[in-house]
């Protein structure tokens, strides 16, 4: 069921069987699974899923490739309600490690905000990343244009660049190089640095050899309109003409509940077994958190995944069948 | 394009980047990431894909719970054509490494059927596995019910089981442990050997502990009505009436046409990295062909990586923008 500020208090002295942070596609599809196992869940999204930004997911399998991320999320919270999951919208601020289970901090709601606490036996890690934009004075006008013509993922967007020609917004050295892969689909390219990092030789010769522009004048805002970004006005007036952009500037890691588990990390990703299963043996990381590709149905075979193990793990446990009546209804 | 055996003349003395073998979620998912790619691919698919068999994809996220499985790969079919894949019905013989390409041996028709040749630099085995059933006089009165409410996926349909009567058609003592995990979703539990194998005594007392019956005179038929098997008829004629089934006689892999290619492999299964890469560098594996969860949405994920790893190899070794006029058409 749908959880609020006003029905939760019967569930906050129950102990779920897993409480999944964050309603994306990796958590939704790990709902769908934990539930039909008679594993009790309690999935809790603050609302800000990567996939939202999608205006088409070009490349999920059995769904029109026109078909918005939204659309499938609509669909995944709807399926997952319609098999006994629990969902709420909040922000979860820590999670406590106290052996047996583990206690979630959470706060609801943003105005009169309220905080409560749930337990699990597991955790399900999918709360995902967000891409870093460039930081205009109006970030309003970022807003206008990403995830329509203005991309953040040349696995995904590549094909829509193709012999167009793109500006490649990079927050560093290493950053930057993805210019050079965007090159398989295209051979205009511009890289902006916006000022932010000084560059070196090396990237100057080679993006040179490639034939690509380069231009450190930071962005004033971006030009288009109807969601169509066509160019970008530089700080000192002058205007560049584009047709598509690609923003490279690294991602903010939703994984600050986390960090007093002590878990590993590659970079910002956790480490996980093949199953989900991090450093620590009753919590689970998938999608974007992990160490893998960023794609919606990878974070959702992850799910899977996760929840299938977490199923083996308390089956194997108990050892007996799940008695239905002790069942979060 | 759909290939057919009047137009495919044209397709067989170019090479394609990647060969698909199977048109199942796998295949289709990897070629609906390749073609975007701007890589050439052909989709060989002999019609029997496992998903077929499925009246209702319980777990698929963005699909809602009643979905057939012949909807998600219809879907899948219109989504690859659309992006510019080749499709083709027939069946893969033999592939030969010819050192930089393999060459695929495909017998297109069932009656007079011809036999081709095609070319690619990798190949994708996706082709699968099948389940082995009961063999009864009247194969017919299997296919009545299996896919509906006899199955053959625990994970996928034990939910469906719960509190149910249910028979478990096993071949061999391993087989039938799954006895013991199906008894998280029922107690009501029928071990059926059909004859096939000598039980032990240790199996015998394990499923007296769990009060699971054992019934070791061979299966006559299923009975029931409108897909619907509600028990089964003996050789000795008597009657044992069920509510559900679950079939666990192992698989058949279609994986024959592999057989020449020297691959790694544990039990059936083709061992595989985590983005697909068996033991050999440009053949990739999916799917239930290789080492994993056998679950559609996992092997869609699967297709999404190799698709992926071997865009990656190409651009690598090219170090260039792709010609698009080189592209097959």
């Amino acid at each position: 069921m749908k959880l609020t500020k006003h029905n939760l208090s019967e569930k906050t002295n129950q102990v779920y069987d897993v409480i999944v942070v964050g309603g994306g596609a990796g958590g939704l599809s790990a709902g769908i699974y934990l539930q039909p196992y008679l594993l009790s869940s309690l999935i809790i999204d603050k609302g800000k899923a990567r996939s939202l930004w999608m205006q088409e997911l070009h490349n999920y399998l059995g769904l029109p490739p026109d078909t918005p991320g939204k659309t499938l999320l609509k669909q995944g919270k709807e399926h997952y309600l319609s098999v006994g999951g629990d969902l709420l919208n909040a922000y979860v601020e820590e999670i406590i490690d106290e052996g047996e289970t583990f206690l979630v901090r959470v706060k609801v709601g943003r105005t009169n905000s309220i905080c409560v606490e749930f337990r699990a036996k597991y955790i399900i890690a999918a709360s995902g990343i967000i891409d870093h934009l460039p930081a205009l004075e109006k970030m309003q006008n970022v807003f206008d244009y990403a995830g329509y013509n203005l991309h953040v993922c040349l696995l995904c967007d590549g094909y829509e660049m193709r012999d167009q020609k793109v500006g490649v917004f990079a927050s560093s050295e290493s950053a930057a190089q993805v210019a050079f892969s965007l090159g398989w689909f295209t051979p205009h390219i511009t890289v902006f640095t916006q000022g932010l990092f000084d560059v070196s030789s090396e990237l100057r010769q080679k993006l040179k050899e490639h034939r690509y522009s380069l231009v450190e004048t930071p962005v004033k805002q971006f030009l288009g309109e109807n969601h169509q970004m066509n160019g970008v006005e530089l700080e000192d007036g002058s205007v560049i003409n584009l047709e598509a952009g690609l923003i490279s500037m690294g991602s903010r890691y939703h994984s600050d509940y986390l960090e007093n588990l002590d878990l590993e990390y590659q970079g910002g990703n956790l480490i996980t077994d093949q199953m989900g299963r991090t450093s620590h043996p009753r919590i689970f990381a998938l999608g974007d958190l992990k160490v893998g590709m960023n794609q919606v149905v990878v974070a959702a075979a992850d799910g899977a995944m996760s929840a299938t193990q977490i199923w083996r793990d308390i089956r194997r446990q108990t050892g007996a069948k799940r008695n239905l009546s002790n069942l979060a209804a």
